[in-house]
């Protein structure tokens, strides 16, 4: 049996009003598994992840860090050969679960200061706080152009029917840039929220997508301060979640001029609801009463 | 005014079925603010996270990743008096944003391996695997008890009902440590899972009840390793979740020994459904046909 990345089948005893299904029918998990994220040899991070797409992952992850700039700033990005397991044939395969990215250029200091162990005694930590967590992005949020709420609704119904391994486990978490058209450009899952925006922004830097200006970053979770920051960090000036948005994540979208709605659910007859927290400038609501 | 900590007010642009409710009418949002946790002077982390119940936070954060073993070797705890923000009358006023922990021992080495950056070559990756971030526990899971899947469903309902700032701001996550007969014995919400997860433990830990043998732990959201593994940290036999449960989650449950429920759901009328993947041992099963 090849490795299952995605959604695995288990089994387990089901309860329903009383009654148990004791046949322990087969269900299907989410797939979570660390990746071990390392800078031309050394461990940067590790992160919980639904395996699949983790060279996107691991080109979002550092871009979202700061440690890249683009696509040309990586020289190469692999699985580690000397992350093995023994195999079911008993010899040693690769677990797929350390990647190594080797810069072509020394990599930039991180952006972040948040990740830095500094060693700082009391007396100085009045700088740690809500600025410090705030990056500089590396772009501008232009205003070029409107998206109307129906073609909003549209995609985020188009992106719900989209979410296949949610459908299968009822368990993950999906991203996906969507252009003012509606058009889906690209659509990703993963357990982690964070995850699933690093491997649709690392898709668009693989494809020379960024700054991505001309996208909404929809994610079907909550908006946090750490998904408007992604989003920043990339360059996309809208992002929309089907749940939530936090206090931060709402005051970081105000600051750097990002369109930011939360609660968005599409409905069959094309039409559907929005809050919108900051931006509503670009939405157009001309046909709107 | 005075600082608000779990749900605040800001204004909205309401869209509904194509029409604009302009008035920006008010609307809640779960509070998200950085909480940067030091041990004896040194910055150990940072997490975003609601404000409130900092303290059982820190002690559950460092209790889970292994830097204490209990309330006895933790000499204080505080915000740090550095840490000030230019408050509403133009003097400063601290941010509640840095606490510190001051060790009565020399802080235990972190049980997990998964925090402390190496700069070991790619050659010897083959250690890094799920093996590294399964944790070795402090406590074994007895089986000591066992509750009706009635029980549970109650439980989870009462839970539901206290979800005070869920209700607020549809927005943020709770946890509680539920004994055996059904009572809630304390229960905490925060954007983030695991902070709401690290505050009821670091309760328990503060109320000398660990290791919490004779609880399970009920969290909102899905049920990740990280969960898992906190539950497991804090000798708590018994996990389950109102959403799914990750892969992971699964593999470390059924590798400790540990229940696991996910997608419990109960009903008005008593009854209800859940999905048992391990350990269904500690249901008491026999009035189930």
């Amino acid at each position: 049996m090849g490795r299952v990345t995605d959604a695995r089948r288990i089994t387990t005893v089901r309860i329903r009003d009383g009654r148990l299904y004791a046949g322990r029918k087969g269900d299907h998990v989410a797939v979570e598994e660390p990746l071990d994220i390392r800078l031309n040899g050394q461990r940067l991070s590790m992160t919980m992840r639904t395996p699949g797409h983790d060279v996107e992952l691991i080109h979002g992850f550092l871009h979202a860090e700061g440690y890249i700039a683009g696509r040309e700033d990586v020289g190469e990005a692999r699985y580690c050969d000397g992350a093995v397991i023994q195999g079911e044939t008993g010899l040693p395969e690769n677990n797929y679960n350390v990647m190594d990215v080797a810069t072509r250029i020394r990599p930039l200091a991180p952006i972040a200061i948040r990740n830095v162990v500094t060693n700082s005694a009391c007396g100085v930590c009045g700088s740690t706080s809500i600025d410090e967590v705030q990056t500089q992005g590396r772009y501008t949020l232009g205003h070029d152009w409107t998206i109307a709420p129906q073609t909003l609704f549209a995609a985020q119904q188009r992106f719900d029917a989209g979410q296949v391994m949610f459908q299968r486990t009822g368990g993950i978490h999906g991203a996906a840039l969507i252009a003012p058209d509606g058009e889906i450009l690209v659509q990703r899952e993963d357990v982690g929220r964070h995850n699933a925006v690093d491997k649709v922004i690392g898709w668009a830097l693989l494809h020379d997508r960024l700054p991505a200006a001309d996208c909404l970053l929809l994610v079907s979770s909550r908006a946090s301060f750490e998904i408007a920051q992604k989003a920043y960090m990339a360059g996309i000036p809208f992002l929309a979640c089907v749940s939530a948005a936090s206090s931060l994540a709402i005051e970081t979208a105000e600051r750097v001029g990002m369109t930011l709605v939360g609660f968005l659910r599409g409905r069959d007859d094309g039409d559907g609801r929005m809050n919108v927290y900051t931006g509503p400038e670009r939405l157009d609501l001309s046909d709107a009463a």
